[in-house]
């Protein structure tokens, strides 16, 4: 291992430690909104007042730990991720990222190093999915942009009103927070990219934009004995077609430069009986990338597309959400690369297919990502690992980044 | 309309009585084991008597009206269908049947027409898919074929042995049925061929043999947005490629002579998430032939086709069911045929890719069918619909070939 100044041995009894706190006889499960989650974020705080820091929630329901800088008005740098899980998968998805920050902050400690900004550690509040059946919560409350309809959601008799402030957040205080000099998280990849060229580590140069667009085709539920071939309506025959059609569209868009994937991920027929020819299929695909015109393109396409169906088959389709592309900002793109250099790491720039609360902190500061490789590219499951060697390497990056961006304007 | 023997208003009153027979709120169900189905049977078994048919039930659950023959050694003619239904569809789907047997029976008696065998008017037990899952119950029974595990097949508490009881079966007594010298049976196409060929009726050739194979792809479930589309295991587009190949491989099969179809209509995939690269794909093939070689090539080509997959995809195909075609007897057919053209009604020999009663009764007897046109070839729903004219054309034609199987011989 490289001669690091952070403490891979730290930032892995930590994500020990922390892999211990899930649901009783599940793996990494510590849900948003859970006493298990109510559990993990009580050691982390623990942990951030024995690193010296000072903690504090905001608004939006975040746990913060903030090393002060000798020159505030300069603003803030904030490192973080969320500690919360899908459930069985997230033993370091989210988690490594306020690991790493926290040991950033332990080590420059240790270093006597000084900074003029405050230093921030944050773990945002439910940023997978959460019982609420929305996402990103606490990164939302700190960049003001929670649909305020949301808190009207209810689980078990709560609401997500409720639930915000029982972990320390005011909902009607969120206002979009300022000075913040940048932002920057570290993740596991959550792909096979990486894995695949050996490299250590991913800059993030944009968060993909995600459109999803529900497609329902309508046929004729026929007797699947007594049709002739030639008379159906099939809309399952029609609707592979199309499966087949948008794979193709996909992979030629992405052979380009930039990002694009397009999935069936959900995919239903009726009636669904043996014997009976299917009268109707939904699918919804995910589409994603990193330019934008590639999306508007992708959306004529498919209109395009269903004008081609089979004369008996009818098409319906809805956009459900589009969501732009949020770039990084170059300059923190350009400390993390820098950094990576003086540290010997290898890297190479990337775009982020999955969504993370860099996204909304994008809107009110300078952002960049850097990306762990995940073995095999699996997240989301119990097989979801990536080496302590690697975020130890990540955790180095990031220090040298902060220390280089608060050195800027010297 | 033509000048018939039959009487069509009668046919039209009692498929009219029948239909009223329904559980209530509900159009046309009348489900075998129901209290609905056990209505419908004493409103049967009155008509019988009042058409002077002596009532019996047979060791099968079936209903029996016999009309004694003069010379009975000769044998019974028996006519018939079922009176149950499917949920929300069956107002002519059996039921035809059963009323056009009893309909001749007492236009022969009208007629002063003295058969020399017994002609026997029979409503099956339970042809439809019933509540303990299986169908085809009575004419199973009746030739001696029911699997007697299934017996202890449980609905709400009920065993189908008891069942069966309940409605006059016993089925220890269960052997084949002797000295049934043919079986015909009317019933809807439940296609849209007659209807599209502007013919009269259809005469079967062949009862389809049914094979059902299962499918399941596995692929990896990877997250759609963070796996590049190169490298990806997706089941639902191997799974789509598949479906197309096998709709187009029925379409080349249905070409010929041989009546071929093929239907996946059964198609689900996992995990099914908006955001995860299908991992699994399940789906069930529901193919028919008349010609037996065709099954057997089409499953060959099936498993032929399996080895061409994408290399990360596996496959695993199961044959669940592999029932064979059943050909209808000549003599009987003929019989249709010439009857047919007696009446005066324009009509094309078919093949039934629906399963009935009469493939267990062509294990008993030379046996034949008679399709009378579907109404845009819908059935077993609330829309199926057949014209009184053409069903009492039908009863002409069933009575004209009665009465010349009766006298061959002569």
């Amino acid at each position: 291992m490289r001669n690091l100044r952070v403490n891979a041995d730290r930032i892995a009894a930590d994500l020990d430690a922390m892999s211990k706190i899930t649901d009783p006889g599940r793996p990494w499960t510590r849900r948003a909104f859970s006493p298990r989650f109510d559990e993990g974020r009580e050691w982390l705080a623990r942990q951030f007042t024995e690193a010296g820091l000072i903690v504090s929630n905001d608004a939006g329901g975040n746990l913060l730990g903030r090393r002060p800088g000798g020159d505030p008005k300069r603003g803030t740098i904030m490192l973080g991720s969320h500690s919360d899980t899908v459930p069985d998968g997230g033993r370091f998805d989210g988690v490594a990222g306020v690991i790493v920050a926290l040991e950033v902050a332990r080590m420059l400690d240790e270093r006597g190093i000084r900074l003029r900004h405050h230093l921030d550690v944050v773990d945002f509040l439910a940023e997978e999915v959460s019982v609420f059946g929305v996402s990103c919560i606490g990164s939302r409350g700190m960049a003001g942009v929670l649909p305020q309809d949301w808190l009207a959601l209810t689980h078990e008799g709560r609401s997500l009103d409720q639930a915000i402030r029982d972990c320390g957040g005011v909902p009607e205080w969120q206002i979009p927070a300022t000075n913040i000099r940048a932002f920057l998280e570290l993740h596991i990849e959550q792909g096979r990219v990486l894995e695949a060229h050996g490299t250590d580590l991913g800059i993030v140069t944009a968060i993909a934009g995600i459109t999803r667009i529900e497609i329902v085709l309508t046929g004729q539920p026929d007797h699947a004995g007594t049709t002739p071939m030639g008379t159906r309506a099939d809309a399952l025959v029609a609707a592979a077609a199309l499966v087949t059609d948008i794979d193709a569209e996909a992979v030629r868009r992405a052979h380009g430069p930039d990002h694009f994937t397009a999935t069936v991920g959900e995919f239903s027929i009726e009636p669904g009986a043996a014997n009976v020819v299917p009268g109707r299929v939904r699918m919804l695909i995910d589409a994603r990338s990193d330019n934008r015109d590639q999306m508007r393109e992708f959306l004529g396409w498919s209109r395009q597309r269903l004008t081609k169906l089979p004369t008996k088959i009818s098409a319906d389709m809805r956009v459900l959400s589009d969501n732009r592309p949020t770039p990084m900002h170059a300059d923190i793109i350009n400390a993390l690369e820098a950094a990576s250099g003086k540290v010997g790491a290898t890297h190479r720039r990337m775009v982020s297919g999955a969504g993370h609360d860099a996204a909304f902190m994008a809107r009110l500061a300078p952002t960049a990502m850097l990306f762990v490789p995940s073995k095999d590219g699996r997240s989301h499951c119990p097989e979801e690992f990536s080496e302590i060697a690697d975020i130890a390497l990540g955790a180095e990056v990031m220090a040298e980044a902060v220390i280089a961006i608060d050195q800027e304007g010297d």
